[in-house]
């Protein structure tokens, strides 16, 4: 852990060179809420001792990684798999000298000691924890336009299906459907033969695929689940809330869209619903028919916000229920700005600066 | 009318160079079911006078559409736009002699004289009546998939997320997005700039719009009203059971993807469910999750059947609700084919002979 002065912070990232380790770079440096005092790169032999070329901070060399280095930091992130993350995350983070560290993996999600945050939601519960873990990309989009209806309606179901880009599977993912596509579209149109898929199950282009993770026992996929699991654990609800998910694959780029459904415990008013979706952080409301105005990819790849509108009533629950469409991006809310947003809230109550003591 | 006998009969298409028109003639010659005595194109001024080659009456000449030579058919099917058909429909179906008439439009679906018809649903309300109205592609897929479900277990309420490939467009639909990607993948990554739409509403490549067809009132696009209304009609549920629908366009080719959750009546038993899914006319269940097997575009595009898989109990209705995904080809299941399956069961039972005595 380095000594820094005035909140300004050692900042390492282990897996900088992937999708979200990119963007994690991008928001701190576009962003400039938290202070760097330095950044780090850590990776695996593979990498280290290639540069990367930073806005502010110059060219900086990869690091080879180890627990000692990441110690150095104030607060390190994590965007590699999860089997890393469990081996090395406690570590890094260890006693009062450890780094704090943003994990965004799934190892730590349901570990009833570790928070799982989105920043807009449950931000104080970061407070006195230095291992911290950021949600699923699917959960973290639906959930910032979920969570401000909770507040105002409450909830007594929640189904969502899901339409989710590529980046879900990393820059490979969105290489091997681009790739394809040409692919696809020289060859001869209607068929997929020789089409390659390394990374998806099946060929991607022009395709959809209603799998994303592994199948568990109920029948379920385990990113449905993680929909179900890290909802509850992020807005507090109770296991007599259930939350369904079907999760689905389809061919766009890098942002992910949700059809919800939300069951409410009270009477649903449009106008307020609409209100605290434009008064919620985060959120932005695209919402005119007249205007054919409404959440897509084509709009929400790039943005910060979580795009929310086709708010109505849902004829599935009459008065007591919202049906909605949301888009955000997957490597942004879904994942790297999320994380920086911990961070900085973590600035904000002290956690950080009292690791850099 | 023609005068026919041995049950083969004067088939007229109008339309037949779209994309719907072409899969009736395909579906007429690939199955072989129905006996055609001539074939007859219909077209407008411009298409008038070219040739078509079918597989096995030659080549067809098309001619100018008018209602006397369309009433020299035994059946007609208009593959066409609603305004057409709402100006022609009835005039040529009209009196003892006038054709059977198989409108593939929304113009006559809600008349409540005017059967809607799913063969293996309600093929029966075809008997006595000379112009039939084909549903809309999402209703025409889901329903295969949710009416075996509801005669063995009862149903309380339907919830429905669509993810609609171009060819609801028909064959200018198709086109967009496949140029429009070509024309993305060339350009730079990430950038929609200059590429066309002018069939959708924006851009569809690597794209996906939550509107399909206009809105309506109470924040529905009439395609989802559509589902709702032609659901209930061709199944005959009241209006106690909800029918909620989200319809999205996504960047597919030509076959439609329905993530489907069903409230029950009584008590789901996951066999049963299958089994009744395996047993039923029109489907093939795709459902092992141990070899990765579920409905998808890749398989289920020309395929009669509706593929339909990833059945589970919901996690939103506990042991009285199904959760499943089925996959269909938008031109057969959802048009074409149904259309032509109309007619066979109209021969079956009298009505098409009937009309050319």
């Amino acid at each position: 852990m380095s000594s820094t002065t005035l909140n300004s912070y050692t900042i390492g990232i282990v897996g900088a060179t992937g999708a979200v380790g990119k963007e994690i770079r991008n928001c701190i440096e576009d962003r400039g809420v938290l202070k760097v005092d330095k950044l780090r790169f850590f990776g695996s032999k593979r990498s280290a001792g290639k540069t990367v070329s930073t806005k502010n901070s110059g060219d900086v060399d990869i690091e080879l990684f180890s627990v000692d280095a990441a110690r150095e930091c104030d607060v390190v992130f994590l965007a590699v798999d999860g089997d890393f993350a469990l081996e090395h995350a406690k570590a890094i983070s260890a006693g009062d000298d450890g780094a704090i560290v943003i994990d965004n993996s799934s190892a730590f999600r349901y570990e009833p000691d570790i928070p799982l945050v989105v920043p807009e939601i449950n931000g104080e519960c970061t407070k006195g924890n230095k291992l911290i873990a950021n949600p699923n990309c699917t959960t973290a989009i639906g959930l910032m336009a979920i969570w401000p209806l909770i507040k105002a309606f409450g909830v007594k179901k929640i189904l969502m299906s899901t339409y989710q880009a590529s980046s879900g599977a990393g820059q490979p993912g969105m290489d091997e459907l681009t790739n394809g596509t040409k692919q696809y579209l020289e060859g001869d149109l209607m068929s997929h033969d020789g089409i390659k898929n390394e990374i998806f199950a099946y060929p991607l282009p022009f395709n959809v695929i209603p799998q994303i993770d592994k199948f568990q026992e109920n029948g379920y996929t385990k990113e449905e689940m993680k929909v179900t699991w890290e909802s509850r654990k992020i807005c507090d609800l109770g296991e007599d809330i259930p939350i369904s998910c079907s999760a689905v694959r389809i061919p766009t780029i890098r942002a992910h869209s949700e059809v919800i459904v939300m069951e409410t415990e009270n009477k649903v008013d449009l106008k307020i619903a609409r209100q605290v979706l434009e008064d919620a952080p985060g959120v932005v409301v695209k919402d005119d028919p007249d205007t054919l105005t409404y959440p897509m990819p084509l709009t929400a790849t790039g943005s910060y916000d979580v795009e929310v509108g086709r708010i109505r009533k849902s004829l599935a629950f009459g008065d007591y229920g919202l049906e909605f469409f949301v888009c955000g991006d997957q490597l942004l809310r879904g994942a790297a700005l999320n994380a920086v947003l911990v961070a900085e809230e973590m600035d904000r109550n002290g956690a950080l600066s009292s690791s850099s003591e």
